[in-house]
């Protein structure tokens, strides 16, 4: 498109939702592209990095990231969490066009909004209000979430620093658990997508350089996703199986695992249990879930007047989504991805999402290859993935396909020696 | 000593205790220690490692090393946990007995024992009981904690990479808070020592590179020590100023925190609480501590008809001790610790234990250096070490003094970018 024909003004960055180790990474590639793009041949004056997303907007508080420092830059890329701020304001129609209305005061014409399906819900809304209303703008949603689960992505970044996190916990716990046999339950991040839980397979044995006891020994050894109804006297079972052959069992477990009507497991116990604005019971910041299947555990595997078994329960809590040690596959893609969504407000469109494209698989001897390409907002918008059902093997494994999937992600993986 | 002086027969070594990150690195010291010294000489036949500590030594289960290839025992050394299995046995004099008879049965002469104070202890009484019942041994202790409480050490093997964890799980989780704000209470390990939830204050700005709103505000802003009694209500004042002033608060509580009477605050909380074998509560493994605190905080921090604060609490874990990338000091001095023991009975010692000195501060322009001495058995067992008043301030805070004693040990901390 002409540059004579794209909008004038100025652009807008927010951050929204969950913070992840790389969120920063794609404010960042946003910024950079818009400065080399945009901002270089004069049609965008300001770059206005909005304080708490949406709701800094509206209130006009920004960050001026114009001309911030290069080194500042890739400081703040390597940087985990929302260096903005971010909210968990999901903004309905009135909200929407406060929103328009402080870009129309502020002369924003480029919207550009990082997080999950939400924020690509968001960004849909203030399109359409604003070109209603006669603030005519651009709306790019740049993709962001360690749960994985946007629709039309090959994945998302943030879950490839998180699984990264999750894999190596389980590596590192595995062998705690076999020093100090006993039942070890971890449960990890996801709402209502088991990809996060599902990095947890990748501890298992992967460096063929050492003695190996047989694979499916290895940690963890019981998988349970929200996406598989949980039904707690099968889980004993399960447990009480593995225990009995090996002395120990560990486990890893979903936040967001279910009854079979949908029920959170977690959801019953968690007393003075928080409602966000979305109307969602909290999850994570709470260690109830482990604790519950801790107690039960406990109270099924004790042998007539014998002594409880050893059960132990971590939650891995806030951690997982910012340890700063991000997948360098997941830093670069976070990165691409803002200057990708930058490129498409250059190349004239009016809207939009960035979604990640594996050109190469990264298994069986190919390297890991991807490319970036824009998806239609309302594809995204307020929408789940799951984990497909070819990532799912029984009630409480994953499949190899899955591990073939995730484990090109995650960077290097330390090996360990066992006796 | 003459080599014709030294006890001929074979060595047993074993690891006791919670795991650490480093623990095989001391494993692996004392055998190449043993290799280069002792074996080369031809004194030592065997060197033997008990799986699961003296549990398995009495059993006669082993894991030859001898002839461990050095690839393997590098890696071995770079693996977390107790590669040999561990126990939380503490053999009381019978139990010591059927050790020396096990000991007598295999010619074992040389007896090496990685754990705490108890395993101190340990070999304390196998040391009696072996020379008065006419099976000469000698019996060396090397340190491990990560509670680093044992007397006699500047600090002890697996503390470093344990306080690494805590320093950079606290620093990324502080950068969370900012960006979603509210009251985040983290829970971290030491039953009776505060050292690694001191570790915590590391995560506060070190970085001078960048803009800074004032130290202070750095999380965590409150730090909760064992060796200072809890007072609930104050401890809500303390946050309840913090979060005004603020809108957030970001916290550390030792999983030992106990009031005034020493009645842990975690004991009276936990269900169905277990007791190991040396009459303690669990603490680890629960999210009970922290969910109770956050629990506490809402109902008190509520104002009248209006929503409770954002309270969320995390609970390390397992992952803290385990955590596959440890501080490089810390991995450095595991491993000679082990070497040292082995050098302590090639050259005739009967017994002992040994400590790290620090020769060199690692402060104000000295590079950090340490150095290994033997100490008596008896000055360490079954004692515990706690942060002296110099490292505490006040009632919810360390003091530089801790800062400038734990931040040579942990290795490069990253450096964070804030808006």
């Amino acid at each position: 498109m002409p540059l004579s024909q794209l909008l004038k003004g100025n652009v807008a960055i927010g951050q929204s939702g969950g913070p992840t180790a790389v969120i920063n990474q794609s404010l960042v590639g946003v910024v950079e592209g818009i400065r080399q793009g945009l901002h270089a041949v004069g049609v965008v004056d300001r770059i206005l990095g909005m304080k708490n997303g949406v709701r800094g907007l509206t209130k006009g508080e920004f960050h001026d990231l114009t001309d911030m420092h290069q080194d500042r830059l890739d400081r703040l890329g390597m940087t985990p969490s929302a260096g903005l701020g971010s909210t968990r304001d999901k903004p309905d129609t009135n909200y929407c066009q406060r929103i328009v209305d402080a870009c129309r005061t502020h002369n924003i014409r480029y919207f550009f909004y990082i997080g999950g399906n939400d924020s690509s819900d968001t960004c849909r809304i203030v399109n359409e209000i604003a070109n209603s209303s006669g603030h005519e703008m651009r709306c790019f949603h740049v993709p962001k979430t360690v749960d994985n689960d946007l629709m039309e992505n090959d994945h998302t970044p943030g879950f490839p620093s998180a699984a990264r996190f999750v894999a190596m916990a389980c590596m590192a716990d595995f062998m705690d658990n076999i020093s100090l046999p006993g039942i070890k339950i971890n449960v990890v991040m996801g709402r209502h997508a088991g990809f996060l839980t599902a990095a947890s397979a990748l501890a298992r044995r992967h460096d063929r350089f050492t003695s190996i006891e047989g694979e499916s020994t290895d940690g963890p050894q019981l998988i349970y996703l929200p996406e598989v109804a949980f039904d707690t006297d099968r889980f004993v079972a399960d447990v009480e199986a593995i225990y009995a052959k090996k002395g120990r069992c560990h486990i890893a477990v979903s936040e967001g695992i279910s009854d079979k009507d949908h029920n959170p497991i977690a959801a019953k116990l968690i007393k003075g249990g928080q409602v966000d604005a979305h109307g969602n019971v909290q999850l994570s910041g709470s260690g109830a879930l482990g604790d519950l299947l801790s107690d039960l555990l406990k109270e099924k595997l004790t042998p007539a007047g014998g002594k409880p078994p050893r059960v132990r329960a971590d939650t891995f809590g806030y951690v997982q989504r910012c340890w700063p040690d991000p997948s360098p596959v997941d830093s670069v893609e976070a990165r691409r991805s803002g200057r990708f969504a930058a490129r498409l407000a250059l190349s004239g469109e009016r809207d939009g999402s960035v979604a990640i494209v594996r050109q190469s698989s990264g298994t069986n001897g190919m390297p890991y290859l991807s490319t970036y390409r824009r998806v239609e907002l309302s594809a995204i918008a307020a929408k789940t993935r799951h984990m497909p059902p070819e990532f799912i093997k029984g009630h409480n494994n994953v499949s190899q396909a899955f591990i073939d999937y995730c484990l090109p992600l995650v960077g290097d993986l330390p090996g360990f020696e066992r006796l």
